[in-house]
């Protein structure tokens, strides 16, 4: 079950996988970097991880090195026994931690901030293993959705602000506590609730307790709506489905196209933002761009003949919908523009009237410290171009993003439950920008 | 070059893939079980196959075992040079032409139909290497789109049928030939035409000449428009996505649904079917299902907790869409019927109001025997089935399919350059049932 | 069985391995090259190898390229079923053969000489499969020992030469051919006689029939004596250890060294040699260098410091046994001539008194054709060096090979029943050299 | 260099193989299971391990799992750099220590009692990196020959009673420290000279220091001179070999065989003990064995037909020398028994007229606490049975060992200089039996 949980969470994470299952005090572990399909490519691979308790975990690159080492569940000896795990989202603040602990003689195993957590366990005086945990958790700061298992008890976590989504379902007497909610869509269990910001639950064999590690002051990431979940998921309250449908009506009204004839969306990312858009907007929806979904890594030198290759291998206009039509083209965000601004590039062999393109979330101006993978504030075209530079850039007859406010709209929760920082600047401490 | 037209034509096979390059005398071959990214999952790889000449195939099993020997394309010694072959579609009425062979001493190699040609060619009295490979071609029976190399010759050729598609495309003084256009558009490759049905063209060097093995008799296989071409392709004269969505116009026409609310398609396959259909009714097009593109192999044994698992796992169904709406589903064809059960069910725990079914070719009764993978006769549904039956088995509302006439219509060229038989069951030659 | 019996005769040939099996229509192949060890590393290898009859093969490499496909058993599909074929020796004179056979129209599958064998067995026009591979088995010149199983017919075949050794064994009910009866032993088979010169044996079920390729016209390779076989192996009628020892007595009787202290072997392969030459002698065997047999492939651009790496890689030798003494070192033969100075060179580094080569065989002076893996005329030192500038190469203080007499001597068999042509230069057939 | 100084110790340790190397601030390690001919099958492999510094380290399992966690050297983060360590012998009494370490809340990342010196490193209250070592090493008891590298620092330490051979050779202004100077012998290095016990040396650029652990209190393993170390290798002050061939020289005359034909070894073991007797001995020494060096693991389930098969496809005998002789194999030490008694077996096909065996160790009678993996005390068939009961176990004509006083006599050393614990029971300390 582990394993098609991971399966259905591979867009959270495409660096490494990996799986740690526990049983009569043995833990098994299988990991490695690619994709679950890749790393999980055998049966025998699956059928090594003995037990009835499982932790999984997706890797997505943030920092730390691209190291198998880095791949999660991360298993730590503690005193003879093996604790297990699993963390998204990134912590913050972490050298006072790290010094510290060093000077009290502590070996760090990992470049990874999961294993601060463990090291602040281990050093904690507390006396049970659930005050231990809650020792260390009140000392990191940042984001975490964690899932820890000792021997047979399993602990979940998640940080006071909730940043990353996480949630709790069952199946019968099993407990699975996940990312999203499509996980348990497909192992057909129930969804049950949200873990609440701050809150830490402990599962011992029947026993099921909560303790709170701080007490909650959300800052949902609001990108986690705007892209990275799956639209099938229900998070913060909401399925992300309505929610980006949401966004894609509100931006039609607020930046609307007049006279347009169709509005594409960039498969598969935009296509629900696109269908509401089109649904508050007189032109319709079409499929302007196919995908192939069967590209992997590609290991090519594009010569001068072949430049946009690396979009030109994922998409392909369909000449007959976007010849002559002026075109609105819906898409999530724009981050460094190069893409975007290849696949216009690429639009235009087919000939559209107009090209507009509609994004359904404001410009990305700063970066994120609590886990979504932006680049470096000086490759984040709106860092530095303002939206009418960046249509210049694009070469397209127009450019418009929804407002924040726009986007804040289309959720179901009061605004300030969202952290909105990689658009506005506000980080949660103005001075540590953390 | 050719890697890349093999990513651009992964759906015509997933089973194996193979290149065979050619430079000065020597022949490269790299080959594999598994998908071009996976076969060609690092760059040595794709280095090591050296030359300016390269032919590259995307198996797709129908005949033949499961087995890398059977991988093409493939290579043949012949007095002291090699040949390459790479062959789509199915050659019929073999079995004297091996007799005949085996009695002259022959040895077969593979398990291949594409191997008679070589050995046909090997054993004709021609003279030339021309005259050799047409006198091959006359010999067999059946559908071939295939590409030949002898040392930098490259030699072209289509059956008389014109089953499978094929074309030539041009870039600068590179000569493309291949099954489909959207393979040229990867690259920036120029479509040049069709290669005529019955035609052989040979490339040596700057020349190029073209032979008639016989004179074209068309009999397309429509299936390639219904299903098995990309959309973005241009076969058979015409994009696929415009034939596609005319089919699903002419469905709605045919097979409308009173008052329905919403039209959704099996993704990505009848997309633009259900577009079409959408945009004749007055249901409004919706996304109803996500698909999962990640999944690769899966090694699980569903427990009965996860039945319809293999659906599930590659589709969810949004639920905000869906519930208590009258739902159109748009599906391309039925074969066996048990994914689209699975579907439905998985669909039904959405609580939609009402499911109607509206499939964009007539129902699959009889068997392909020149390339189509379709299942033994027994296994499809529609053999033994009436739609009123297979409705009742689906446990759907309703359940139509296009007319072979509607269907035919939405092509841009006479009925009768079309192969139907899988519908209709008339064959080429009514007796032997070819 | 096959597959210790490859390990037994793993001095045979270390480039790759095969083994091919038989059961119920079936033909089970595995092959790679590397040692038997490295290419049955698991056992589901083996265990994937089902079947009651099983042919196995170690491949030297003599000509035909280093490739995968080269490694034997071969298999050919002949009229819908297999046949399975390993070779051990060369064929001569194939060029003839080869036109006429693609004149007919065969297409040959590999770069091997024993697929001629196949070839022509397939274009005969015999009627049964044993009077096929009699006339095969006719028309080629050269060395072969040969297993051919078709169906669960076993076929066994030895040139009129008998060039290369080979034996039947039995265990209860199995009969094992080999080409080595040390192979016999490990598996605990009973030796029970050579196959004859120009025999070929058919064993079918419980039957076993014997047949005349042609009258038996022996010329045994007899370096199998000097250095290929295993001295435990008994061939040509007789244990090779104790003619080996036999060639050490006549050395020190030929070519003695006057108050020489020890006698040392070049160790494993002229260890029987040397202790038979310290038998005749009054200087005592003594054990002067160490081999490291956990010597793989090294991958070292050795630096000037380290020169003679390959050899001391190998070999390291004995200081305290060796200073200031007078050394015979007994070696089986001498090809190149580079790996013996380098050894000599090392040795000087542990300061004997003097350095005297005794060499248990005749200078080798000509290349060989029936499957001995001797480099070109011109890298053989013999060749273009008298035996005085050979000592003067090796920079020792003397130098002495047996003769050709003497090394017939120690054998059990009249003189002109073995093959000494690297020695004389003496063919079979004078004009062609083969 | 590293490499190559691993594969002249190979005999050391078979288990797992690893290099880790050091350049400009990072660590670079290679690891796996096998021999270093398999873990360093590619020249890639290598060629990633850059820098001038190397560590290696040849795994022979004694406790801790066999995982490639645990394969040395171990590298560790400390303070922001990595550290690097590589140990021979096993360490005692480590409960204590690990029990403290984790009461201030260290974290064990392997099962090696290496990790120890590390943790206690870490946990050290000196000043400098030196002081830290020292302070760790002394809390330590038991054997350890060990490198460890800090940055461009190197430390080389051995226990105060030098259980374990090392030493330090020079090849310009490179220092190797390594097990046995038989690395250094192939490298082209000069041997300088053996770490003293209870020394630790650090070298840090140009500068060399010594420091005194512990003063010296020798108690060499004399198991390395009877079996473990190479016989071109000089420990505890003299050569293997020449211990060794002292050690068959003495067992002849404590216990010879009146009218013996031949001696014989067990290849290659025991070749020099064997030469060593027959040279006390009117017997001559023969070659009875042959070994097959190419064996590798094997995946057999050895039927009955094939019992001894785990011997027999080690050695084969040699018929004609063992017939009808009267026979003394000398073997270097007895252990289980078992598989001595297969060969025994086996050489009585050969159908020797008498059978008599002289060992060049006392009797195994009591476990290793110090890194030699000898089993269980029950397994160790001295530990139960008389030298008389064994004799008749082998079923042979007659039995003797070398007594205690005979072995330590073949040294060069005072016979309190050596551990004989295995043969006497007298461990270091009476009371924990280390």
């Amino acid at each position: 079950m582990a394993y098609l949980c991971l399966y259905a969470l591979q867009h959270r994470g495409q660096e490494g996988v990996g799986i740690a299952t526990y049983q009569d005090g043995t833990v098994y572990v299988e990991k490695g970097l690619g994709l679950v399909s890749e790393v999980f490519s055998s049966r025998s691979k699956l059928e090594s991880l003995s037990g009835n308790y499982a932790v999984g975990h997706n890797r997505y690159s943030t920092h730390g090195e691209k190291s198998p080492l880095n791949i999660q569940p991360l298993v730590f000896n503690y005193k003879g026994n093996q604790i297990i795990i699993a963390h998204n989202g990134n912590l913050v603040n972490l050298d006072p931690i790290r010094t510290a602990l060093e000077e009290k003689g502590a070996l760090f195993q990992t470049s990874s901030d999961t294993e601060y957590i463990i090291q602040l366990f281990s050093h904690s005086k507390a006396e049970t293993i659930e005050a231990k945990m809650l020792d260390a958790l009140r000392q990191v700061d940042g984001a975490y959705s964690l899932i820890v298992m000792y021997n047979d008890k399993m602990i979940i976590a998640r940080d006071l602000h909730g940043f990353r989504p996480m949630c709790i379902g069952r199946m019968k007497d099993t407990v699975i506590a996940t990312s999203e909610s499509c996980a348990l869509d497909l192992i057909g269990a129930k969804y049950e609730r949200d873990v609440v910001p701050g809150e830490m639950i402990v599962f011992d064999g029947k026993k099921e307790k909560s303790y709170t590690i701080h007490k909650p002051k959300p800052r949902h990431c609001i990108f986690e709506y705007v892209y990275f979940s799956r639209p099938d998921s229900q998070i913060f309250g909401e399925y992300v489905d309505k929610t980006r449908r949401k966004i894609g009506k509100i931006l039609a009204l607020e930046k609307p196209v007049e006279n347009a004839d169709i509005v594409i969306s960039v498969p598969d990312s935009s296509n629900t933002t696109a269908i509401g858009y089109a649904q508050r907007s007189s032109a319709r929806f079409e499929l302007g761009l196919i995908r192939n979904h069967y590209v992997g890594r590609t290991f090519i030198h594009p010569t001068q003949e072949m430049r946009d290759f690396s979009v030109k291998i994922k998409f392909n206009p369909i000449g007959g919908v976007l010849k002559d039509r002026k075109v609105v083209i819906v898409d999530d965000s724009i981050v460094r523009g190069t893409t975007l601004k290849k696949l216009v590039r690429m639009i235009k062999e087919a000939e559209p009237a107009e090209i507009h393109i509609r994004i359904g979330s404001p410009p990305v101006k700063f970066p994120c410290f609590y886990g979504m993978d932006f680049p470096s504030k000086e490759e984040l075209i709106a860092n530095h171009k303002s939206v009418a530079e960046i249509r210049d850039y694009l070469e397209v007859d127009s450019l418009e993003y929804i407002s924040v406010k726009g986007l804040l709209e289309a959720t179901s929760l009061p605004d300030d439950h969202f952290c909105t920082a990689c658009f506005t600047g506000k980080y949660l401490d103005a001075d540590t920008n953390y």
